[in-house]
């Protein structure tokens, strides 16, 4: 309320309490953060059904989409936890250990492409890709359906989620469905409250972060509505990212892998080390950083990417003004994705558990 | 609505539809049920406060209590699925396969003792176990201590939820807080409404199958607020157990272990195979069962409980009644257990997982 009258009263020129210089200083930085940057959808579009959703809720939150029935999508993308695990690298079926940090599942429906290395096209395409991975839930198409199709309940909502087809109950339509539930979790922030005109909803110091993150090239990459994610970028565009990130992995591991990104997906030289540009909604809770969960500090991942991607050593302030304006991004979580729906009992003919 | 206007006909004398023998013979079973059985409290008795409530309900749900950073009490005591995993033993650290069945948290607070061997003696102390337990969350006391420590947001909730303590956080009273959620997390069901007077909450067959269970004697041991959970029992009073289960537990692995219960804590011959007797409430959804989750099937267990602790054979129709009478103690979950409360982020000094 207090920011809306704010805004209000900047919007017809009165400025309370700030100077009529800081007012223009703040209108100017809010028009060069527009050319980088969108607020957030309320929902990323693609048409859902609130049926998609409540269906697509539920499967996220049922580890029986698992083989061992413990994992669900919750156990790497922790919607409590700002949609990660904060593992370096995740841990799946039989305590497999992943390749590459889990990216938060806010926000996503609106990135470019998912995963990493961008290689499904969207959040429907990439729900399905973990549940049949054997080193993450380890199941197979066919184990997955027919549990579902053993539930009566699921049964249900698979028909009115899929009200014109014979057999809803298909694997394609648990990704349309979890994906469904995704395009939901937006978390507006403060900033968004900015871009929309508000230029009280930041303070001078994030501000001062917003406009050094422009200035020192932060937004070149990291642009749009989610601050990064819309477009592929070689990590190490100056300086090969893992001699910067190596003293940090070497601290928890004898040995460093060196990740090929999306080189891995096209075949194609120029796409080695490339990778998504990660969003940088809620990253003050997506610890740790990188592809690699390299990093803990937020303060130490601005200083590298600033080095490896821009050829740049920040100062001291620079850092702490660039990482005040990052927590402002942290935006707030929908409050239907922290409620957990009840999930109905398996019957004697549903697969049991392998583990 | 319907069901009350009912029972206050009945009360008046005016049965709705129903014969006067009718009536009165429901009037008969409710009785016989009330010597029994009682309802459910609304909260478990031990003074809690909503802060303790509060501040418990963060831990239940925060992997960081593990030394992974990835397994929550609501790992394995998913308040989604009835407070328990579904699975025969559950899984833990480093997919460590524990030796039991993971019990409900759902109403447990009201039991003689926690765990199957009664060796916690309520859920305060209960559920410091599994943090420290190596195959469970393989946490160490001090480690803990020390992550809650390193989290502003909790050291606040501490103060709140313990204010005359000077130092309030401190291991047992994660335990304390934990178990003044867990106090709050009773789930009442049709059986209550119908233990309160209201004879239409259960069906004719559900009545039926009440009046079976208390003559046939599985009253003797499943009685109380819990319908189990008050008193210990020897598991195969009549014929050993493992003879009637061992047919289920070889269809999944080629060995079986003979548990010897409560034995282990007494080190008394008498507790040889000795465990609390589990609550019925919410068993529809509780499967596996047994102590060793050997049995999926809840009328495959009702005939195995009747064969080796009352040495009966009961019949199909029997066995049906009961059942139903048992899926009228599934419960309303209460709505805060499943609202998830947003988890504060780790900080620089907060000890990282180690998996």
């Amino acid at each position: 309320m207090r920011k809306l009258a704010l805004a209000l009263a900047l919007f017809s020129g009165f400025g309370l309490g700030a100077s009529e210089k800081g007012n223009s200083e703040d209108m100017k930085l809010l028009e060069m953060a527009k050319q980088y940057f969108k607020p957030l959808p309320k929902v990323a579009e693609n048409p859902v059904t609130p049926r998609e959703v409540k269906l697509g809720k539920m499967l996220y939150y049922d580890p029986r989409l698992s083989k061992s029935g413990l994992i669900s999508c919750n156990t790497c993308h922790n919607l409590a936890r700002y949609g990660v695990d904060n593992l370096p690298t995740s841990i799946g079926h039989r305590w497999a250990i992943g390749p590459r940090n889990a990216p938060t599942v806010y926000n996503a429906a609106i990135h470019i492409a998912q995963f990493w290395d961008g290689r499904a096209k969207d959040v429907e395409e990439q729900a399905l890709g973990p549940i049949v991975n054997p080193i993450e839930m380890a199941n197979t198409e066919e184990n997955v359906v027919k549990t579902l199709k053993s539930i009566p309940e699921y049964v249900e909502l698979f028909k009115k989620a899929f009200p014109n087809e014979k057999d809803p109950v298909k694997y394609v339509n648990i990704g349309k469905a979890i994906g469904a539930f995704e395009r939901t979790l937006m978390t507006p922030s403060g900033f968004d409250e900015f871009l929309k005109g508000n230029t009280d909803a930041l303070t001078e110091q994030e501000k001062r972060g917003l406009k050094t993150f422009i200035e020192v090239g932060c937004a070149g990459c990291h642009n749009g509505a989610g601050v990064g994610g819309h477009m592929f970028a070689k990590f190490g565009a100056i300086t090969e990212y893992w001699k910067a990130t190596y003293p940090y992995v070497l601290k928890e591991k004898p040995t460093i892998k060196v990740d090929f990104g999306r080189f891995g997906v096209t075949k194609n030289e120029a796409d080695i080390f490339v990778f998504k540009v990660p969003s940088l909604r809620n990253i003050e809770h997506t610890y740790p950083y990188f592809h690699d969960g390299s990093v803990w500090s937020l303060e130490d991942a601005v200083r590298i990417m600033a080095k490896t991607q821009l050829g740049k050593e920040l100062t001291d302030q620079q850092v702490k003004d660039i990482v005040a304006f990052l927590k402002a991004l942290t935006g707030e979580i929908p409050k239907h994705a922290l409620e957990v729906p009840e999930l109905p009992p398996s019957r004697e003919n549903t697969p049991k558990p392998q583990f």
